[in-house]
């Protein structure tokens, strides 16, 4: 019997997203809607500031900064000046619109409609004193950490 | 058969810090406690930044800055200014209390109560000038990569 | 049998790389090369700003901010002004070379001369307009995010 199967024998993969940035949320909804094309199971757990993504008020306004983020190449000093966030994140939703990846929000309904299962992290939710009214229709409930261990067993598990 | 069992059959989860912010260091705290409750081995690694979480002299004093997190909600140009970051990472540790979170010592001395193993990384810590003597007691032991990778045998591994 | 076994039976490890700091490259290539060490099959894919990592006119400058990473202990007012960002790349390349660690093109010459196998992620290379060409002539290929979860079927994936 192999590894990273679920109970059904299928292959799992459970993705933590925990930064709330434009850039950081694409690579989790890209991984989570390829592994369910490819017949794997996907489970998605919205943690600290991943919890933007599937905020209803936040997910359609990710924004990117290049501060902080050499890789961009935007010297810091210009990075820091009001505008450069607004600019850097609308050039980034252009270049993802243009390799025909959706929106946040319609990428969220895609991989529920496909059938992955998304939870937001009760602990962060606390914190930041948000209820599943305030989550993205698609998610399927609110969890804590054991429930998340309880459900990611025998799946392959990214950090993102 | 099982995938992420260990010698005795036990499920096992190897989580590797890399960060050295507060909010960065509570997401592996947190999933360790939660795997320990739920009888999962647990080894976690510090390395790179990551070992100020279990560095003596700094793991009372981890930070949070909102400067390259447009998550946070600040404009960078206020993130920039002295006393953001106090500001900020004081509001976050109040929020971690009133959760009932611990602080980050008293959390490690659980996780090492509970039998989670934590090791720093010798390169880390070579590169830092940091000996064992400068880590938090609980701490098993420094370790290099190529040993990791024989820990982290049949484990899930988490990258934070 | 065991999980994170390829076909061979062999203990597999896939990392993805999504960062394109310096301080977030190494994690990935010394971890690479300690897992191909221990006789682990390796597969290396690079993604968003992890590109810059096998972008030939960009793996030889690398960057490290203390911008917006309170573990570095600079103050972030210091941090954005010109001329930081130089002087912490610096000081960190001569703690890696202390080190004995190769700076990243070499690093990455070492791990495809052991077996190692490095993809760039098709949907990032669009993003920015690269073609195989620019990429480190060690890299394998380019592959979609489908493409890469077959490969990475059995294996144990760390996102960095």
């Amino acid at each position: 019997m192999f590894a990273q199967n679920g109970d059904n024998g299928e292959r799992k993969l459970c993705i933590i997203c925990s930064k709330g940035t434009l850039d950081m949320a694409y690579p989790g909804l890209i991984l989570a809607n390829a592994a369910l094309m490819e017949g794997i199971d996907v489970t998605m757990f919205f943690t600290f500031w991943g919890l933007d993504i599937i905020n209803k008020k936040k997910m359609k306004h990710l924004k990117c900064t290049p501060l902080g983020n050499p890789a961009m190449g935007m010297p810091n000093l210009l990075a820091v000046m009001p505008g450069a966030t607004h600019l850097v994140t609308k050039m980034m939703e252009k270049e993802i619109e243009k390799l025909d990846f959706p929106p946040v929000d319609e990428f969220l309904q895609m991989i529920a409609d496909a059938g992955g299962e998304m939870y937001g992290c009760k602990m962060s939710m606390d914190m930041m004193k948000l209820t599943q009214d305030d989550l993205f229709e698609g998610v399927a409930g609110v969890v804590g950490a054991m429930e998340f261990m309880e459900m990611s067993e025998n799946a392959q598990v990214l950090f993102i």
